[in-house]
């Protein structure tokens, strides 16, 4: 497989995660969440918020984050905002739904002049942007921005005891984190151990299947007061999404042509620290095979989070490696992923 | 010019505006508003709700009115839903945040299995919908639909008497309107007589300038309560647009290849009756080239907009005629817009 065969390359990749992680034992303090529940049924150990959980004060916002780890991957690919052709951001989260949190974006980081994309996504956003970014650079473009990033700000309450609250509502607590994360794309590799994209896959899957996951929004009228804000239906993400994680696996090793024994590196779904490892058990992947998890240390933050996997991979992924990332998005079902690899150098076969 | 110059072609066109128009007189019933006041300084005489505005209840959801408008356009393009590659939707009042509107319509179409977006975004979004989805026929892709729609009901209160408002919110009553419109886009022309789109514009021009529109939102918690929920600058917006339309008139005229005596139709922005009247006005266009508008009747619809000119100008545009959609949006300013042409048929030369 050669370069021309890549769908695109990564050029480099940012992140960024608001202010000092914040662990079980302080969010107890805040919240009032046993930290011993949160270690036993989560697995998630610590993650960042763009506001202070004390006061509620907003300290980074969603355009705050989205530019910092632009500006990082931009920083990473050795190029300037110039030489991008177009910006693509995804999020669950708007700053606001005018304008939008990619124009803010695209105004920090000094573009003008070329189309700016806002996809509206959950957790399979990143890979959205990234298959919309494919599709533009298929159309002629060269080198062009993605950045997925969610907050949880206008979904926590700052001083809320949560040990009142309905265990559904209690998880998002300690289920999520803010952050961003960003990767310059190009349709030629920058070097010649520029990883590439072999497949990507993203197809939605929610025909006759009621959404796992409800995030309602308010304006300044309130026609439905009864309107569902926040919902999780954690049983049914539990059953199923272990379940389609492996058809994933199984499409991208179709697509990019390779056997589960020549994959390297495995980018799982982040749900939360103890789901990830029982979907990555299920997952069949030779012993051989590294997990790349970020869900531990920062939650789950939506848009951010194959993005955060991917920045942790390209530290780690060596010339002739592959990886593969695999996204499922529960709030209507969407299965996601990307196929990667990093060549061995000109010219040369990776195996 | 032949049909491989097209970018894309448009097979059919759908829109749905729910239930009965409500005219100035009406308005004024329900909101206390001066229906002579809206005569003469907007000039927008009806449009469409889909909640009743003497109770809030809502009767059409985004989602109703863009399966609604979708399935329309399927049905003029002789199409089924199996015929389609790709569902991109664009919005700025989405149902919920998760799960998306394109999700919910691509279910109550009957789609699964490919690839739905949901694209965020003001006036430009139908626009940007259409670019994106130039870019993924560029990629392979043989059929597509982009729908574009928009709600009012989060942002108006039933029984608000708006005479106590100031100018800047109480014009939200008089200037917006609920509606979807859609297009089913193909690669190759569904036969000889499919509208080409010759050329396309999108780009953001807002860098350094302060947004002429903001649409805010709100979640569980208000850790902002002086959020600005509703702003439009319309100093600014009256002074701007005009020249920016002038801008994406003579873009897509040299993109296109064509004169300004080579364009048959305009399809103008639909700020309000009046605005657009002035604009029109100031384009310079040949005495000869007809305006396809629908504000005046629906008023603004937002992401639908651009798709229900459109839909009004295919059942006007002959063959070897041609037209340009000039498209702005305030919000953080992008300039957007379509070339298209009928061809004459078969090998013809439109000129």
């Amino acid at each position: 497989m050669t370069a021309r065969d890549a769908l695109m390359h990564l050029a480099g990749t940012g992140s960024a995660l608001p202010g000092e992680p914040v662990d079980n034992e302080a969010l107890s303090g805040f919240f009032g969440i046993s930290g011993d529940w949160i270690d036993l049924f989560v697995g998630t150990r610590t993650r960042h918020f763009g506001w202070d959980p004390a006061t509620g004060k907003i300290t980074h916002t969603l355009a705050d984050l989205c530019a910092e780890s632009a500006a990082r991957a931009l920083a990473a690919a050795g190029l300037a905002a110039a030489d991008l052709d177009f910006l693509v951001l995804s999020t669950a989260t708007p700053d606001t739904l005018l304008p939008t949190t990619a124009g803010e974006t695209a105004d920090r980081l000094g573009l003008n002049h070329l189309p700016v994309y806002q996809v509206q996504a959950g957790c399979s956003g990143a890979v959205q942007a990234l298959d919309l970014a494919r599709a533009l650079l298929a159309g002629g473009h060269q080198a062009g921005l993605v950045v997925g990033g969610d907050v949880t700000a206008r979904f926590l309450r700052a001083g809320q005891d949560a040990s009142d609250l309905a265990t559904q509502e209690l998880v998002n607590y300690v289920l999520f984190g803010d952050g961003a994360a960003a990767a310059v794309v190009t349709a030629e590799p920058h070097d010649a151990r520029a990883v590439a994209v072999r497949g990507l896959l993203h197809r939605f899957a929610g025909l006759g299947r009621p959404p796992g996951q409800i995030v309602g929004w308010r304006g300044l009228a309130e026609p439905e007061p009864d309107r569902q804000m926040l919902f999780e239906d954690y049983k049914t993400i539990e059953e199923d999404v272990p379940a389609l994680a492996g058809e994933i696996v199984w499409e991208l090793l179709s697509t990019a042509g390779w056997t589960e024994r020549q994959v390297d590196f495995v980018l799982p779904p982040q749900l939360s620290g103890h789901m990830t490892d029982r979907i990555v058990a299920g997952l069949g992947l030779p012993p051989g095979c590294r997990e790349v998890s970020c869900v531990r240390d920062t939650g789950n933050t939506g848009n951010a989070l194959p993005l955060l996997q991917l920045h942790r991979l390209l530290a780690r992924l060596a010339p002739g490696e592959r990886a593969l990332s695999v996204v499922v998005e529960s709030s209507k079902w969407i299965k996601a992923g990307l196929a990667l690899e990093r060549p061995t150098g000109e010219g040369g076969q990776a195996r």
